[in-house]
């Protein structure tokens, strides 16, 4: 089967999830209008915002770039890939439990836990597509040591682990993995730069 | 009529279905800050989040592959794909309501019509594309003898009547329709690859 | 420009607005979970919602057949299409207006002149279309008389006007309209099987 | 890379945030069936999303015709793409704070914020699109002096400015800003119609 539909399904799934996360920023109730009241109502909730967009953006700027290189898939990857939506989709759902607990140590377990999940996911939605007959050589090729694959799901962990000491402490390796993800990562460029013929 | 905006369309509706059941979940408040409140508030929630989110994911899968298969629709196909649409687009209204009741008689019930309700509609709709001149005979060959399809809605309705018994028993045939589906099928993948033409 | 994102944008929002108001419906409360509680809670919202999803499920009908022969569009196109998703965007709210005060006289008025704005701004779009130099003289062939665009709003008045008198009185005539466009329409697929040409 | 899925990307999350604002507002309770209710409850709130809607409108129309010029990105672009489509993420939660504050000081000041943020993302989405080695030049062409993109940015800043004085005075410059976008700009059309090629 081509991809074209399944990227887009997965593009509607992850815009949706990336704008809904805003619906649960608590506005001010009507007298309070002074900045104060802004971070009191919505400060965390602010941060953790841009903590989870940048993570949705970097998941979406991923699975772009892999389905740069595959085009034809089976049955399995649109299984391998739900399952992957399926972990994005719980994090408005963490992400808000987060903010209303004002990072508290469960929730900040529980939504390190959802992070770790959803890079399993894709490290297995990888794995499954690089097992296909035709361009599954030419993503392994690609992809190479994956290095930052690798090494996201251990500090995820390392998250987890110091959240139960101190929970601000925890979302540190958290937003780590975000920056590591954030440096250009130039191997899908490369590849197609050097094999124009594909990209088209 | 082409079918691609039909299904981009489809694939819309069927993203924010998915995505939107999340809201319901009920983020524990300010002070429940244990996994308890979490199994508490979300637990009920979380596992029918889980069992809608994979009948929308069985969906989404089987529209994509019986799509692959017809390229040219006419008018009676738009309504019988938007008739199947509203079945699915109440599934977050009566999960919300099985959650809310923890799981009693009548939303139990009413779930279950929801089920049954949209395995119609998605018989009527594959009925009315085998029925199209140009490429209902190979989508005919394709689905066979749709074991699948005319053994589903039997078990929904032997869940709706076990419901009316014992709401929680009602829930087991529901699950057993999923992992039914859930069993690749192969029939359409084995299809293509016979007819490569076809594919692109 | 060609109308491919035209058409992806508009899929968007009509597939949003077309979700979105499930989530109007309240869910009975927590140990109301008998049949009539439904009623009572979702009874008329539920009413209302089949609607209303019919009301864009035939705009998007329409906006699909439309756009089928049409491939190029300027700049006033652009704007006339995001007047009429304006208009189309409104119907979650006013239909929530309508339940909310059960149908009482003002919320059925505004829902009259929500579905009017609605049909105009239709009528604009497609004014424009038809006055697009390379595509507009063959919709002009294809919407010919446009007996139904011209009576449509026509109907909406009269319903406005009744609803004055009486608000469910006045909830027939938009019903009618309803009907009168679900009737299959096969100017366009009647053009489309004559010229196969542009079909592709 | 090719630019398909990144405008379609874009697409879900304008066509989410565009519907999404008129989830905030607010329905008058059940024995409020006046018009001033209406008014009441929601005035503010309609005035608003229409600004809302005619901003995002406006940003859709003009990142709709960018990449009509431009085919392959690199990813800088992509980051640069989300930079911007944050900002718009926004828009409904400033614009709920306008409303539920009355157009108030402070709320006023952060939507203008809010706005400007966009507008700077926007420009620097552009610089970055401007540089890029193949289609770089030709969007250099077309954007030309660029007089409105320069401009918006100081006007926003003027109505922020005098939103501290006078908050309703500070919303003006905001609606100077829209009605300048809104005069057609038929920069773009002009280039794809001398270039035709180009256009397909």
């Amino acid at each position: 089967m081509t991809t074209g539909r399944l990227e887009a399904f997965s593009d509607g799934v992850l815009a949706i999830i990336i704008t809904v996360m805003v619906l649960e920023l608590k506005v001010p109730p009507e007298h309070h209008t002074h900045l104060h009241d802004l971070w009191h109502y919505a400060g965390v909730g602010l941060l953790t915002y841009v903590l989870s967009f940048v993570y949705i953006g970097i998941y979406w700027n991923n699975h772009h770039h892999m389905f740069q290189i595959v085009d034809y898939v089976d049955g399995s990857v649109l299984w391998a890939n739900l399952h992957l939506l399926f972990w994005l989709s719980l994090y408005p759902f963490t992400t808000a439990w987060l903010d209303e607990s004002n990072v508290a140590r469960t929730p900040t377990v529980v939504y390190g836990v959802n992070l770790l999940g959803a890079a399993v996911a894709y490290y297995v939605l990888q794995l499954r597509m690089m097992r296909l007959p035709a361009t599954g050589p030419r993503l392994r090729d690609v992809v190479g040591t994956d290095l930052k694959g690798k090494l996201s799901p251990v500090i995820y962990v390392a998250g987890i682990l110091l959240a139960f000491v101190e929970p601000w402490l925890g979302l540190a390796p958290f937003v780590v993995v975000a920056l590591i993800w954030l440096v250009p990562d130039r191997r899908v460029e490369r590849y197609l730069a050097e094999h124009r013929d594909i990209a088209s």
